[in-house]
């Protein structure tokens, strides 16, 4: 089986899922908001980590979808949260309707998500619920410390990271992981495929955090520098702070502090800054050991060589992405 | 088994439970709403419920909580979208925090509904959670049609009527429903139970709508007549405009788009049109109805009757409530 044949088989499911009609203003914005697409990884590594132990990866269609609709649920109530305009360059739900409307239109893609997730055979089924409602709470745990953060001086890396885990690391170890439940696969197994999840998950996102300062132009598809012009606080600007020391430190301060400035100047200015502690080569040491970490796990996985080939595929390219 | 051991029981259970603690924001709205109490109504139906059937209705203690757990995430949601100030008394929890914690605490104590859900044993649960999830979309679809009714210039008897069912009896309903699949009852007596639930839930919301204009304000815990006042459309206020005309009809209108006015001066006014209009009867005909419907499907049972003598009593009390 191939990528493309999982893929084929995930746009099909979405393009036939039908969430409910009555109320429209409950129903429509969960249709319009998968519709916008996005790679469905989830459900992808789902159908990749099922087939990994049987050919019959088609059983877990379903289910590997409540992880993209749990998702998507999450996109509708973090837009509203973070005031965010645009999702995929579409309005955000709360900007097309209004924020009461995607307040409850995601409640019910929540529980459209345990509708799908209940398509997991009955002896298997509470494991699988267990592990999402696990999962569930703590990708709310790590936004709720995204925002935390939004108003904190200080975050450490460890804090960091373990917020990233959660906010995004927990569901990619949970779609892997799921597809070895469906599957019948050992504990082991699943342990296995929630760690590389976990480990790919946060190599990914501090990835992201990478390419934001020196992604290409060219190929990144959002604005080179939004998290400096912003002062996020992502991986790159926690690292800067805590090796930042006199005149680089005063001069950085000065940049996070400065109220009025030109945008492509602070960019320039932060990243000389990042280029002068050596940030991009800590976060690559760290993006690659994470990756590293998430391949030897899939080493670990007691399957054919040949049936791994297409996750291995699958992490490469997310690896070596520069998009 | 009385009433009191139920509560007893379930008042124990409430106390113990734990909700999480880190990050905190996320946490302590769940056990702040919780601990505002309430009747816990809808646990102690489906307590009563199993016990229809089994001694053994400890068992149903855990399940019966994610329905109170439930309705309290719906309380928290509907808050935010209703705007309003206090609950119980207090000030809710998008007040006392803000609105973004209100909509991710709310998140997680839904994942925390379907995880005690999860307490019903293993034969039973996909029954209990299929039903469950049908309730939760309902519900939702309840809210939001409630939310529509108020933009709208005119709402049927048969609209409202469909609102607070799906609003609130259904969860009855439910709750009923999910005391009999954890005993182990037939479909038919499953079916019975929810049909109870549905009808008392109905005449319930309906005395809650006829309370609000004829309660006794000694006893009446709101304000008697806040519905009046913000021309909310209920029951009372939708057969008026509906059984109105001439002169009668143009007095309503004339209250209902007055934008200064004396509040007592209006609750009197709009009162004695219902009076005129026979419109308490109407409601006390209606509520009847559907209370002697729901008694009706507890007869129609097939368990010994001294087995009934809570739930019916329970059942007497909503119908006799003046408060």
């Amino acid at each position: 089986m191939t990528t493309k044949n999982f893929q084929q088989a995930l746009n099909e499911e979405f393009s036939q899922q039908t969430y409910g009609e009555n109320p429209v203003e409950l129903y429509e914005p969960i249709r319009y908001l998968m519709d916008l697409g996005g790679k469905r990884m989830r459900p992808l590594m789902t159908l990749m980590a099922t087939a990994l132990f049987t050919d019959d990866w088609q059983k877990a269609i379903k289910p590997a979808s409540a992880a993209e609709v749990f998702h998507n649920f999450t996109l509708m109530h973090d837009d509203i949260m973070d005031n965010a305009p645009l999702r995929r360059g579409k309005p955000t739900v709360h900007e097309k309707w209004n924020a009461n409307i995607a307040i409850l239109s995601g409640d019910v893609m929540l529980v459209q998500a345990y509708e799908l997730l209940m398509e997991v055979e009955d002896s298997r089924f509470k494991k699988a619920m267990k592990r999402f409602n696990r999962t569930a709470a703590e990708v709310c745990e790590g936004q709720q410390l995204d925002m935390n953060f939004e108003n904190r001086e200080q975050v450490t890396e460890a804090e960091y990271l373990e917020m990233i885990k959660l906010k995004t690391s927990v569901l990619l170890g949970f779609a892997l992981e799921l597809g070895g439940i469906i599957a019948g696969a050992s504990d082991k197994s699943c342990e296995l495929l929630y760690e590389i999840g976990i480990n790919i998950g946060l190599g990914f996102q501090l990835k992201d955090d990478l390419l934001d300062v020196y992604g290409d132009p060219e190929k990144f598809g959002k604005q080179v520098g939004g998290d400096i012009i912003s002062n996020k606080k992502t991986f790159m600007l926690i690292e800067a702070i805590e090796k930042a020391s006199g005149e680089t430190k005063e001069l950085l301060d000065k940049w996070l502090n400065i109220k009025m400035f030109d945008n492509a100047e602070k960019v320039k200015a932060v990243t000389e800054i990042y280029d002068l502690l050596g940030i991009k080569q800590l976060a690559e040491t760290k993006i690659n050991d994470y990756f590293d970490k998430g391949l030897k796990c899939l080493d670990a996985l007691k399957v054919d060589e040949e049936r791994k080939t297409e996750l291995r595929a699958f992490a490469e390219l997310l690896i070596d992405r520069e998009v």
